[in-house]
């Protein structure tokens, strides 16, 4: 039996005609004489009819259970009226069958195959195959593939090499963890499975390619997120003699007809905002803001310095800030137990409390409304841009707490409320004009803010000269955020020995761990290096956000769960001590038995 | 400066026009007042001309030396007749440089940019990014990004899904030798980098994708040869409800567009042949023939059996066989010492000694000539299927030997003597129908012949029943051969435990080792899975064919050397002992310092 088309694609226009079709049985309702079955494949769903006047076709119908995977052939005929399903492209119809065969049996599924199917998602991991036979997940990965499909067309339309680039290569200093691979070769060296191809890409340029892409894997062996995983996947470009500028311009006609093909949407690239880094932090206390939100951070610092709130006073005096927002409309929706709750929240940025103030028509209430007089009140409501109905969370001390809470409470309080403005469904911004270099908590050193290989702007090259303070210095480097997340990471990068050297001392690098670490760039880049940039997407992100998805195990087959380990094949997995002896390696004893 | 077109695209369509180019010093001419160069980019090559009238520019045209970066605006003006130059497509025009700009400057090249450079390997590999600049380096690996947009088009057009599989998979006994990598979460755990996506792409087949796609890198811990490499990458598809010759069809489909955008050749698809493995091992002692070798092994057993040639006559008694090649009037062209060689050629498979004959017009010469007399010597020319001028190569004895020798001579003889016929120059054949299981020396037991996936034919299903042969059974495969070299190998797959298991155990598999290796898969059949098929092409191996190189790494961006190293990044390098240590893992002291 040769399928003539898939099940789910049935609809009027065959009927009358006899088809063949294959897939599962989704449902089965036996009535003896009767039995309907509804056979599902990728693109969707359509009713069979087994009769008694073809006997044989009903005795396998009689056999089958959820899940076996039959083929049938039969007539489409029409429903009756009172028989039609309009939920289903196939639901006019239904095929009578004449014949049926059964390709494989199945045992009870653990868990039944349809959207929102109550299993835990271990388990769901564990029998992904089954799990990826739900609709939404064919749905998801479907969305993923048309990704993939439309920007690889854009980048041939638009004469980008497609390049390969190692995954055994070489392990460097910089950044996240690298996944290390034990060379049999050379017992007691290793590859490393690399985190970006940003140095081969580099090197391409070098090569003189002029305009590279590549759908890259990458990975990083680090503490697992819910939106992080081992491996994940880039949508990769570099070019050559293009400004940021030009490149950003690049970059939105390519999200433009990815956001045509994928989801339909027609987005004007004069919608793509644009926000330096510092105006970013201001105004949404993040780098990765969410525009669909209607109301913003306002600096109260200055209104507040003298205030007789102490908290407020004391936290300008010793150098902090005071912020707040004005959550529209809040006031009535936020018991002091709930708002509470919103402190309690963000003590995991370092806040010590959350101060708050609701707006009346009255003027102020709540706890801290007495340390305000009306003059001050209205000054406050003023600088917050507050009306009536609205409550208003402070954000006092050190910037960069008040910056992660408010942005936390920001986020919070708009999705709790409904408040996220969907008339624009898909706001995108580049974040340009970026520090060169940010403060690392976890080291407890400067590090790159993007990578060790982004290039100052030109006017703050001076910074990385000897006796400079080159944290001051600004880069050449832009974020593409959708929807308050970071879609991808962007710059022009240093293409010249000199600079390249400055930056690495100014990381701390000596010049030997400089020469061990990327000697082979700076070699390279001796010999003619053009001036350079380019970008990565995070297509695992722009797949969950276009599938409309929270977590990114959502939108790829066979993802890690959260310690890093599949479920399915229960990789990674002990091997036999033969193979580690050929590595020269030895697994230490008191660690082997852990898992 | 704003570059307009590349260097390589000025034509004489641009004459009168102002361009501003940007690229790399390929020559200087300094005539003092008057400078030329060649400037180069990917697209090739164009002569600018500096002079007096623009002191600034020729001043800068002065500075430069090979490989600087410079960009330059100036108006495209008409040669001279005789200044003309019909190699390039720039060269009826030059550049008149109204200004010049050095972006990046070079020291002098270790060798020059040019095809055919006198470089060694090691030293090409190391400075990878200059030997990349070279014109032939930048055509081939625009050929294998062509072959991927090509490839990636027809699946999408094809309604195929791109799925990702995961890179930190689970290791697996069958094959190859796995790299492993080691994880930080459950020391003494490893991922392994997957072979090939097999058992992935049979799961998404299980969950109903119906058509799967996916341009993957594959890993494999072996012995390097020419044309192997640790990493390397499949055009991998899978089909579900498709028999062998549905899948054939539509694979011959994709490989005529390739043909087509690639190289812009016309396949017919009934020019595809088709062999059984039996035919083409019989005709050509391989199961990849080149098809364009117009002479082939015949099999002369039967006619020697009797022979006063004690070696043949003994090789047929001890169930040997002996077969021949007649080279086309190859025999003025071997001496006794040429043919000596070829002995000793064949010797690495184990052949000992190379009986031949010449045949003339007045019959054979040679050494063994006196063996046959006029009655022999016609029966052996007709079964050779000589004729005078031709040389005869012999091979008796065992037959996996007699045929890995003539077909290793059918190739060097038709090389040597430039036999190939180049009139269709692309044969595609596919080979079919075979064995399920092999022989294998290196582990001294046998072994899938493809892998243990394959479907037997439903015919030599019971073959795999206990007490009954296995190694009888042929399986339904097919690989797609091309100019000799095996492009890609496919086949239907088994989509039922029971027959999953008795193949298993037929490889000596226990229970419990198959359970361990594969009990995932054995438990995913059991949940309805559906009949597939597929087929993985080898990319480096397409691309360096089209590209008419006969090494792969001259179709890979940043290759791996001989030894599995990369002499630029120098990966594998040694890692921090905290790296180690984080895994759980010591290095062998005696063998850690090899490197």
């Amino acid at each position: 039996m040769k399928r003539t088309t898939y099940a789910g694609l049935v609809d009027e226009k065959y009927v009358g005609q006899k088809v063949t079709l294959a897939g599962w049985v989704q449902k089965r309702r036996n009535f003896g004489e009767l039995v309907f079955i509804d056979l599902r494949d990728r693109e969707g769903i359509v009713q069979l009819t087994f009769s008694a006047d073809q006997a044989e076709a009903l005795e396998v119908a009689q056999k089958v259970r959820n899940e076996y995977v039959i083929a049938v052939e039969g007539e489409v005929v029409a429903r009756d009226a009172a028989q039609k399903n309009d939920k289903i492209k196939s639901g006019a119809i239904e095929v009578k069958v004449e014949s049926a065969k059964i390709l494989a049996d199945s045992k009870t599924p653990v868990f039944d195959i349809e959207d929102g199917v109550n299993a835990g998602e271990e388990l769901k991991l564990q029998y992904r195959y089954l799990d990826l036979r739900r609709p939404e997940m064919q749905h998801n990965l479907r969305v993923r593939s048309k990704i993939m499909s439309s920007a690889y067309r854009f980048m041939e339309e638009h004469d980008f090499i497609n390049i390969e680039t190692p995954y055994l290569a070489k392990s460097t200093p910089e950044g996240a963890r690298d996944y290390l691979v034990p060379s049999r070769i050379y017992p007691g060296s290793f590859y490393a499975l690399p985190q970006s191809p940003q140095l081969f890409k580099q090197l391409l340029m070098g090569a003189g390619f002029d305009r590279y892409f590549q759908i890259a894997r990458c990975f990083r062996d680090e503490d697992l997120r819910g939106d992080r995983q081992p491996e994940f996947t880039q949508l990769d470009l570099e070019t050559s003699f293009l400004n940021a500028s030009e490149i950003q311009g690049l970059v939105g006609h390519w999200v433009q007809q990815i956001m045509k093909d994928v989801v339909n949407y027609d987005l004007k690239l004069e919608d793509i905002e644009r926000l330096t880094w510092q105006e970013s932090m201001d105004r949404f206390g993040t780098d990765k803001p969410d525009l669909r939100i209607p109301f913003e951070i306002k600096d109260l610092s200055d209104v507040v310095k003298d205030s007789d709130f102490g908290v407020f006073a004391n936290a300008v005096k010793d150098g902090g800030v005071v912020k707040a927002l004005a959550v529209p409309g809040a006031a009535d929706h936020y018991s002091r137990k709930d708002i509470d709750k919103l402190g309690q929240y963000i003590e995991r940025f370092g806040a010590k409390g959350l101060a708050w103030l609701k707006v009346t028509d009255d003027g102020l209430t709540g706890p801290i409304a007495k340390f305000f007089d009306d003059d001050a009140a209205k000054a406050l409501v003023a600088a917050a841009d507050a009306k009536a109905g609205d409550l208003m969370l402070f954000g006092a001390g050190r910037a960069d707490i008040v910056a992660a809470s408010l942005d936390a409470l920001r986020r919070l309080t708009a999705k709790e409320l409904n408040l996220i403005d969907t008339a624009t469904p898909w706001r995108f911004a580049w974040i340009v004009d970026w520090p060169l270099f940010e403060y690392s908590e976890d080291f407890d050193r400067w590090i790159a803010a993007h990578h060790p290989f982004t290039m100052p702007n030109e006017e703050d090259l001076h910074y990385l000269d000897e006796g400079e303070d080159p944290h001051k210095a600004h880069a050449q480097s832009y974020d593409l955020v959708l929807n308050g997340y970071e879609l991808g990471s962007g710059s022009i990068r240093i293409h010249r020995m000199d600079i390249q050297e400055k930056m690495l001392r100014a990381l701390d690098f000596t010049h030997e761990q400089a020469e061990e670490a990327f000697g082979f760039l700076l070699e390279a880049m001796e010999y003619g290096f053009p001036p350079m940039g380019g970008i990565a997407l995070g297509l695992d992100r722009l797949a969950m956000l276009l599938a409309g998805q929270d977590n990114i195990r959502e939108v790829i087959a066979f993802p890690k769960n959260s310690k890093a380990t599949e479920p399915m094949t229960e990789a990674p997995t002990p091997v036999d001590a033969k193979q580690l002896a050929e590595l020269g390696l030895e697994a230490d004893e008191e660690t082997s038995e852990d898992k």
